[in-house]
């Protein structure tokens, strides 16, 4: 095996030319086979091998600063810096993170997960390298999907804020998650098509002839390049125009012609973007005809490509009550920030072509977008992970809440998600939300609810979001059927003493903690809070008469959730006689880990819940 | 006065073309005029008079739908559409707007306040006249600095997902609020100078060959083009790309040049945009000269210019605080979006050149950029409106907090800003930024406070926010000078009963309130709480034993501020006999006027804290 010679950084430089092809073979079937057995983002690594090979033949780590927009295509990277040996860690509880992270290595410059902000990190890079005086190379890795997000384009616009060489790898295959949507996409695909290498400027042919080599191929083939106008201009247009150096596109499986490349792209004094074409899934069949399937995916059977497939999760019933509701009200449209798939759209968009949108990575968009349609008598429903949703904050506070427009947020992967860590934990969208003038938050206690919920936001009028988490919908309590109503919380148990006030996901905890303890001879109420905001405060007010201790329970940080608005309700209202205990998510950073591990390790958990209440009780 | 015969929307039809120049001097005298009484936006409305006047010639109110990007450029607009007469109470309590508002009248489709966002929303009106199956006119009229923000490239890249005729007026004064910066504005600077009047694609030319009209003179000039192949691929190739077709530029102070022009972009079937040329201050000499000075003002004299000068506010603090802090540490950079002279950071960008970064209208670029600074050991300090950090807020919570950078900011127009109104006032920074962890929040009690809060942020490592107001520094209290640490608030006065927890600009309230009540012999005691987070739990306990109502006063949306928080540590500890009272920012949008008179609608101005207090005493 040539990746036993490959135990840190810089290791790979040793290797032989004619050895890079194996070797990428060798890191693809490690990549392939650890998240076989443990999941993991595998389509988008399988696409980088080569072009990570290259970006390590040509770069000095850790001295150099390579930034991952995304961050979940960094397993080469992390094979080629010495943590080959903790690949069987990967994603799990205090194991190797999905994502780069600064705590793990030197060689990770900056913590990624969300997306398209890589270049604005690097130009801060860029711009402290000026005033340092040091001369380490800067590249920041992104996708043709990151670059649908605005925070890219303000970067681009800003390159010449900053001196010297910064080189942007354009990871172009084609992709977001999901296909890729919009003017930038069909863009690329004419630069992909184009016939020539390399179309650069006057001024970048002239600055290449003042470098040793000038004989060299290249700068003659861009010299013969001059003499067609056209193929001159139209190329890479968009980032010349920008001041920004073009050059590509480039096969991405070619080491030796991506590391060329980036060697000429390192010798021009200023922002340079090398245009690198790569095949997303690439070497494993599954993955490169299902390159959305397979982006990131839980353990699957090598072979055959198959995952294990689970009871329906809160997205599947989000699905579902959204073709039959699509079907009911000929207003309903469905909007999606490039994650049609993972927000359970794809069925609708097939259904009702022309009333769904997928915007590309572009929450601020999406959200503003939404407001026009609203204010013209449509019903957008923007589907979108929680945590992503805070790219678009001020349009909610400003577009829709202040206009009171009846725009829905189906809120999915709040809570805790599992192994993709902090950047994908969905744990402060009732902080941002709550202060908001008009903003209505509910969250269902199981499937049914949720599909009753949605019918309740659809007929509303204003400012309304549903968050549900990650994963199986619960099945209890089926039999609770009470309306929705505005600002109504529910019932669940009545008991003595305690009583647990749960939102969401978080009553199946506390409903199932109380049936341990009922057994035990331990009765203790359990609420169903349905609405973070507006409270009910007659539900409050009623608890409060009945038992001594209220415990609050939420997959939320639990500083700035649904608890301390209750704790700020009784102590406003001089309601003296009740103790409150908040449980949820500590004021930090969660990391990775399956969640039954972090709910547990957050007193979040049946068991802990259990605990909680025989501590007191 | 030919002004007198417009009283209502589409008067302006009947004016002969021969008065439409009369009719834009007598308009630019009656903004002039009302301006320089109550103060306002002038330089951006004195701007677009004759191109606002085009538009309402082509457009027809209210069926057809303008929006408006920013919307501080709308008064040529509101005189247009029957709202001439309210002027006097422009920017007033209860009085018209200084922005669209559709309260006020349907000709307004979009509440805006914020920059970048009109092409998605005016996306959002496009895909439901679709759907709708309408045939109203949409247009958005958006500034070359807004083009400068992200979210604007992200509607840009979605164009192609809506149907028929969507008309894009880029209105391109060669500024943003500050001069312009970035690749964009040189791009646009490029084609500004291009000496070719309108630029078409084939397609374009051959779609405009089918409309009746063919032998028109604009058709044969494209076709002149045509042979001109460099000309043709140039200017607009940036829109071009995005699949925008771009016509123009065009004299945007030529009212019939204009209209031509947007009756030809009516006729395409698609996305179009109207490269307009204006002048900012067009018409006023002094604003004409200083368009960021005039941008938007208080009162001043017509004849000199002259505004009058206050007493330092607490920007001016902040700016010669940068300035002493720049002198004594290298490290210390200033970023700013396109409020270098708002902000107060105009000198240090003299002083400090190398140090001091305009990102043009880019606050989620700013925060990422920031934190690639911080990572290098650069000290950042992002001088932002409260409301406007709002569009970074994702990048605060992964950027700066996940990594734990060491990025300060400093939040101006933090609490109510008066006469802007509801998208500008800064009352929710606290509720989405407690929630994150490792975040610290400061605020002062007066502009000695201020410059000691920024030393104390230079030397603290981590993320670090300071929050203070809009206005005059409080020069009160200098004698006390309690050295700030982290999470220590200060005792002002010590009394009986009750005790006031203020937080920044409202110690000045509290602090007077108190002086009133104790020559009435209520002796209250008042707490400068200094850190909203982390919270000063000693002084809590303190308080809580001496006193038996607590009273926060805060300038911040009350259900979301520090107060809760304070509540929340009273009931999770127990400690039960002490009352708690917040005062703050009521949860609703609150409107324009005096910060004096909205403070006291809020009823946090000095009388209603007194009355509080004596309702309880």
């Amino acid at each position: 095996m040539i990746l036993d010679r490959i135990n840190r950084e810089n290791d790979i430089k040793k290797i032989p030319e004619s050895e890079w092809q194996r070797l990428a073979e060798e890191i693809r079937e490690y990549i392939l086979t650890h998240v076989s057995e443990k999941g993991g983002h595998l389509a988008p690594n399988l696409g980088v091998v080569e072009l990570t090979m290259a970006l390590h033949l040509f770069m000095d780590f850790p001295k150099d600063k390579l930034i991952f927009d995304v961050g979940h295509q960094c397993y080469t990277h992390k094979i080629l810096t010495g943590r080959k040996n903790d690949f069987d860690t990967l994603r799990q509880y205090h194991g190797l993170s999905g994502f780069p992270k600064r705590d793990e290595s030197p060689c990770d410059s900056f913590d990624s997960g969300h997306s398209s902000n890589s270049i604005s990190a690097g130009l801060g890079f860029a711009a402290a390298r000026c005033l340092n005086k040091t001369d380490e190379k800067i590249v920041c890795l992104i996708g043709d999907g990151a670059m649908t997000g605005g925070v890219a384009y303000e970067a681009l616009n800003n390159v010449s804020l900053v001196n010297g060489n910064f080189i942007i790898v354009l990871n172009d295959n084609q992709m977001s998650i999901s296909e890729n949507v919009g003017g930038f996409s069909s863009q690329l695909s004419r630069l992909r098509t184009g016939k020539i290498y390399t179309s650069l400027k006057d001024s970048v042919t002239d600055s290449l002839e003042k470098i040793p080599g000038v004989g060299d191929p290249l700068v003659r083939a861009i010299r013969r390049t001059k003499n067609s106008l056209k193929q001159l201009m139209v190329p890479g247009m968009f980032f010349e125009e920008m001041g920004i150096k073009y050059l590509g596109p480039v096969d991405g499986h070619n080491i030796k012609e991506v590391l060329k490349l980036l060697k000429y792209a390192s010798r021009i004094d200023g922002p340079v973007l090398v245009h690198v074409v790569t095949k997303k899934g690439k070497g494993y069949e599954f993955a490169e005809k299902h390159p959305d399937k397979y982006h990131g995916t839980g353990p699957f059977e090598l072979s055959t490509g198959e995952t294990k497939k689970g009871n329906p999760s809160y997205t599947d019933v989000f699905s579902k009550a959204m073709l039959r509701l699509g079907e009911k009200n000929e207003s309903l449209v469905a909007i999606t920030a490039a994650m049609a798939d993972g927000t359970g759209l794809k069925k609708y968009k097939v259904n009702y072509p022309e009333r769904f949108f997928d915007v590309g990575i572009a929450e601020g968009h999406a959200v503003s977008f939404a407001t026009g349609l609203a204010l013209s008598g449509k019903i957008p429903v923007f589907a979108v992970y929680s945590s992503f949703l805070q790219r678009g904050f001020d349009e909610i506070a400003q577009d829709v809440c202040m206009q009171k427009a009846h725009v829905i947020f189906a809120i999915d992967r709040a809570g805790l998600v599992g192994n993709d860590g902090p950047t994908h934990h969905g744990v402060f969208d009732i902080a941002y939300m709550q202060g908001l003038p008009n903003m209505v938050l509910m969250a269902p206690k199981n499937g049914h609810e949720l599909t009753e919920m949605m019918k309740f936001a659809v007929e509303y009028n204003g400012p309304i979001a549903i968050r549900y988490p990650r994963g199986e919908a619960y099945q209890g309590l089926k039999e609770l059927k009470n309306p929705i109503e505005l600002g109504k919380s529910e019932v669940i148990k009545e008991g003595r003493k305690v009583c647990l006030i749960a939102y969401g996901s978080m009553v199946k905890n506390a409903f199932e903690a109380s049936l341990i303890l009922e057994e035990e001879g331990i009765d203790v109420g359990v609420v169903n809070l349905r609405f973070a905001k507006p409270l009910d405060y007659d539900m409050l007010r009623d608890v409060a008469g009945k038992y001594d201790t209220v415990i609050t329970v939420e997959d939320h940080a639990v500083y700035s959730g649904a608890g301390v608005m209750i704790s700020d309700f009784y102590e406003r209202e001089g309601i003296a006689n009740v103790n409150i205990i908040h449980l949820g998510i500590p004021d930090k950073f969660i990391e990775q880990g399956s969640t039954a591990v972090l709910y547990k390790d957050c007193g979040l958990d049946i068991d802990s819940i259990v605990s909680k209440v025989k501590e007191i009780y």
